[in-house]
């Protein structure tokens, strides 16, 4: 198959990788031209450009842009594709691009592999980045069969663990476990710079240790991505954000009412209740 | 010197293996007659009895019972105390056990090594538990220099980084770095509970990764644990968890007025301030 990426960073980048072993033949779109040239180079792509002319014959898109880039990419994008291509992206939110995408061009698939590592670039690609890893797609009730079977096939070629459900529910579901969580541990990290008395903040930066550090570390993270979710999530988000602010409110009521059976009682079920997301 | 180690847990037996390792005769008291033989078969304590008497002899007395034992063991201990003993305890907070143990017994430094697994028991207990952790010591200004020269020097002979600072100062400082944690992850898992569509939540569910193990890992631990921190530690984990509210608040402001520019700047600060916290 002609599979072409938009983005030739880490997830478009390692899709490449994958993708042309497979013995696909793969076109590479990257607004700079040296990414190209290395791309090329590296034997990760067959072709590419900053052109996106280069895509003309391609029979399935992966759009591998931040979601922020979506919109204007498809400007760029939609004349030189050819009107049978098979579209999909990789963003992290789904409603939104879905919302985008679908009234210009029905043969699109929603796609969120959620695999990457600390680092980005090009540079930072690798084979194998989406083994065992969920690849989640959202098409719609009048998405074409097609489509939906070809994209299927390439995410399960890249051996990933693939899901489907509706945008909608995607976007709820990576609120709770990806976005929530990145607010939360910002809070953390926001809270503990309020501290005035100099000394005391000192100490806690002396004796922080592997709690601070797992429940920080999301909310230590890139801003760009933390604002990205905000905006590209906003109605999951908050919402998840109201439910969290409700279940915060309880605990503090029932340490300020000294209810400590209450409050074993709901850290009992913390306990119970992580398993089911977790190992 | 002569020590006993009341409590011989996971702190407790990790302190006497290596306080005999360097010379000194340990001596254990344990509730269960069982802990003690193990404690002597296995050379962990030159002796041992769930009886106080055993520690008629000691010149330094470490309390390893769990902070809620602290008042009733002090009523078993002190009546067998020779008065020129110095006390010490490793409790992770220190106001209250400094309120409960110092007008009883002066010669007291409140202790609070930084160290554990997440097992618990004498069975878990290993050389070295405290090396390069550290080790906060709580002296008043009325506090002998004996008795800070002498738990001082036990400690850092464990190889622990020694901190100094008051009691308010270091259940402050936990508070932001240990205690909040907990409360802040815990509620992170008790907000996802509260989906209410099941198909959402067992996405949800399979979905979650790193950001959720790490985010959550603290708050779906020991329950016990959790209202202890919450009881011995009241004022100061209420004043965090109230700071701690008032910048998710502030933070959901600005994501509900779409303020994208300020959330960035929060998240860039959060970014810079915790690589002063953790590396």
């Amino acid at each position: 198959m002609r599979i072409g990426i938009v983005g030739l960073g880490l997830i478009g980048g390692s899709m490449a990788i994958d993708l042309k072993a497979l013995g696909h033949r793969v076109l590479g779109v990257s607004r700079r031209g040296e990414t190209c040239e290395l791309a090329i180079a590296r034997g990760i792509v067959d072709a590419a450009s900053p052109d996106f002319g280069v895509l003309a014959e391609a029979e399935l898109v992966v759009l591998c842009t931040p979601l922020g880039a979506i919109a204007s990419t498809l400007e760029k994008l939609l004349p030189h594709l050819d009107r049978s291509a098979i579209l999909t992206d990789v963003g992290s939110t789904k409603v939104s691009v879905v919302e985008t995408v679908v009234p210009r061009w029905p043969n699109f698939v929603g796609g969120h592999p959620m695999a990457g590592t600390a680092e980005s670039g090009l540079e930072a690609a690798f084979a194998g980045l989406f083994v065992d890893r969920p690849y989640v797609l959202t098409p719609l009730e009048e998405t074409p069969q097609r489509a939906i079977a070809v994209v299927e096939e390439m995410a399960r070629s890249l051996q990933s663990r693939v899901y489907f459900c509706s945008p909608t529910h995607h976007d709820q579901a990576v609120a709770w476990i990806s976005h929530l969580p990145v607010m939360v541990s910002a809070s953390l990290i926001a809270a503990c710079m309020q501290e005035f008395d100099p000394k005391v903040l000192e100490l806690a930066q002396q004796l922080a240790s592997s709690g601070f550090r797992d429940t920080s570390r999301v909310g230590g993270g890139n801003p760009e991505l933390g604002v990205m979710m905000a905006q590209f999530n906003r109605g999951a988000l908050g919402r998840s954000l109201r439910v969290y602010r409700q279940q915060l409110d309880q605990l503090i009521e029932q340490i300020d009412q000294e209810d400590w059976s209450e409050l074993e009682h709901r850290l009992s079920l913390t306990q119970q209740a992580r398993p089911k997301f977790v190992e």
